[in-house]
């Protein structure tokens, strides 16, 4: 773990901003270079990026990424691509099983719009219901077909994978042209894993197994996509890997600097939270809890073992040990000089539903200039 | 524990509301019991009832819960009452210390507007700062001090706070009125209680010696403000006590069932989710995960020792054991009949954290009608 901690560019600016706290703060010349390096990692690799927009959930950040050399982009919900269409994106995945008439109708309403749309699906019954109401709508869905490599989350089984492929190349008004999953860092035996290299070679090689049996089966798929933030680099490794999906890199956060994916300094989004009551010397009260910092990432959960709710920056004895909803219990060393009103800033433990719980996010830019930007697909759950 | 789920009014309705899922449902019969119960329990000791309504977040909910004998309402943040006065509440209790000028102008605004406002204070520091903004627009502010009662979060410490009202008492533009505290299910040792008598008792007990002090000491304090959703009907019962602010009570939820506060079937909002994929026999993936429901209230943590992330209504053998961002993982009996696209009722282990997930709930009247309501102050975290 590389512990690296030195304030961000922000720090010294911080307090001219005058912002209302509990709030989050983005450095844009540290996503810049997030952006760009991931991009370095597809391309030096050779294969392609669509970014789980999950992360950010702000178009603007979106179209950045695709410029910078994102093929497109990657969503979980239909609710996150209609954001994404309406704020100019037009290559958006939806790597996630749509199975209701409601959604696949609204799924279709993009394509219809002209959005390159591509559908995950993972059951008999999904692909059927998809089949039957492209085929109503007389238009052709792209699909993909989700594998599970060892998440036990969606995905077909592996051993079911090619049987399932060949149902689906069956249906009318579908066209599949790929595989994918989402590992992130598990190892084989669904541990969660340090060894990232292992957890991604290992991931790649069951998807390109994969593609070749359903290939071998008279079905010229093309797509093979792996990959999430830590193990990216090592799936998009593997021969016959052909796009990589990772969404957390574009701000990084605590989990991903405990796996060593990146340093603490590289983390672009910070929490700019509040003191507002020392009730004992070695605790002090801020101004946000759990409905400012998501609760997801557990302190003391293996492997990572975070003390606390995320990483004080610049106050090495601060931990966010417990929270409540508004309240953040920071327990301090005796002598720790924070006082009423002083301003501290934090790296949460995860980055992704953090973001989901706020409504804007502050962007400062290399010159001071700061930017108010609307998370415009938060809550975006359907 | 009482585990009576007899599903709620609403099951039988809901596959005809063709509600996009995940979605919030609020059962608008069980919530008028809950209301007025709760009302009733203020009424037969005696004592003003001031709901917190980080709870629900809508302007119209609060307003039937005043209607229906609450004194006023209970907020954590300025943007709580902010958008509460737009709806419509006239009489709002920041319980929260303000320490920022840039807040506590804000409050002087909701002041001026002719909002009945009470501010939370536990600092020396917070104290002047409020005096001295009040005194520069020249107005009076009606402030409680805010007491430690066992939660060790803010609040004075026990014996401290004769001293602390005695300097805010002595400040210009400030008006003490009362003292206020928080404890929740917690006993003396800070620990989770199971034992809410003994937690309700202490914490009433506590208050009332503390206004005794105070009132002692020749300031003229009124009100005695305790109480939680599982403590509020014990500590109203201490002599001395004169108001109690419950939040939860208005729907309930898995973690007061499981206090014994409330049964299952009390609780007046359920989570209505699909099921995406049934990846094995034992596993259904439903299109909700930490994104839909909140993980502040883990599984498996002390007293309660919750099983998953809630309680699935009606399917005995289910589990919401694993949520990531976007996927709940249900693990179900092998001969589970759930199906791609059925859909399932989950109540939440903690409701307030959970509604404020979402941008909407829908009410479902007792004769078959549905109202969509916008949660209007979700993540009003400022």
């Amino acid at each position: 773990m590389r512990t690296d901690d030195r304030p961000s560019a922000l720090a010294g600016a911080r307090a001219d901003l005058n912002l209302d706290t509990p709030t989050l703060v983005i450095d844009a010349q540290k996503m810049e270079q997030n952006i760009l390096g991931m991009a370095g990692v597809a391309e030096s690799r050779g294969v392609t990026l669509r970014p789980h927009v999950k992360t950010h959930k702000i178009p603007s950040l979106a179209r950045r990424q695709t410029e910078a050399g994102a093929a497109g982009i990657t969503v979980a919900k239909v609710s996150e691509a209609e954001v994404m269409a309406d704020g100019g994106l037009d290559d958006i995945f939806i790597a996630f099983p749509l199975v209701t008439e409601r959604k696949i109708r609204r799924a279709i309403g993009l394509a219809q719009r002209g959005v390159r749309l591509i559908l995950g699906v993972d059951s008999r019954r999904g692909a059927h219901r998809l089949s039957s109401l492209a085929g109503e709508e007389g238009i052709t869905l792209e699909v993909r077909l989700e594998v599970d490599s060892g998440l036990g989350r969606t995905g077909v089984p592996r051993a079911e994978a090619a049987g399932l492929a060949r149902e689906i190349s069956a249906l009318e008004n579908l066209d599949l042209t790929g595989v994918y999953t989402y590992r992130g860092a598990v190892l084989g035996d669904g541990s969660p894993a340090i060894d990232l290299e292992e957890a991604g070679r290992l991931e790649g090689e069951l998807m390109v197994s994969v593609a070749r049996e359903i290939r071998d089966s008279g079905m010229p798929i093309e797509d093979v996509s792996v990959g999430s933030t830590p193990t990216s680099k090592h799936a998009a490794g593997v021969d016959g890997v052909t796009e990589i999906r990772p969404g957390t890199y574009v701000f990084y956060d605590r989990m991903q600097a405990a796996l060593g994916v990146c340093s603490l300094s590289d983390c672009a989004l910070r929490v700019l939270a509040t003191i507002v009551s020392r009730p004992r010397p070695d605790l002090a009260i801020i101004d946000g809890g759990s409905k400012t910092f998501a609760t997801d990432v557990q302190p003391k959960a293996a492997p990572l073992n975070l003390a606390g709710f995320g990483h004080v920056v610049g106050h090495s004895g601060a931990v966010l040990q417990r929270v409540t909803e508004e309240h953040g219990m920071l327990s301090v060393d005796e002598d720790s000089d924070l006082r009423v009103g002083d301003t501290v800033e934090i790296i949460p433990n995860h980055v992704c539903s953090t973001v989901n719980l706020h409504a804007e996010v502050h962007v400062l830019a290399a010159d001071g200039g700061t930017e108010k930007v609307r998370v415009a697909a938060r809550g975006m759950v359907k």
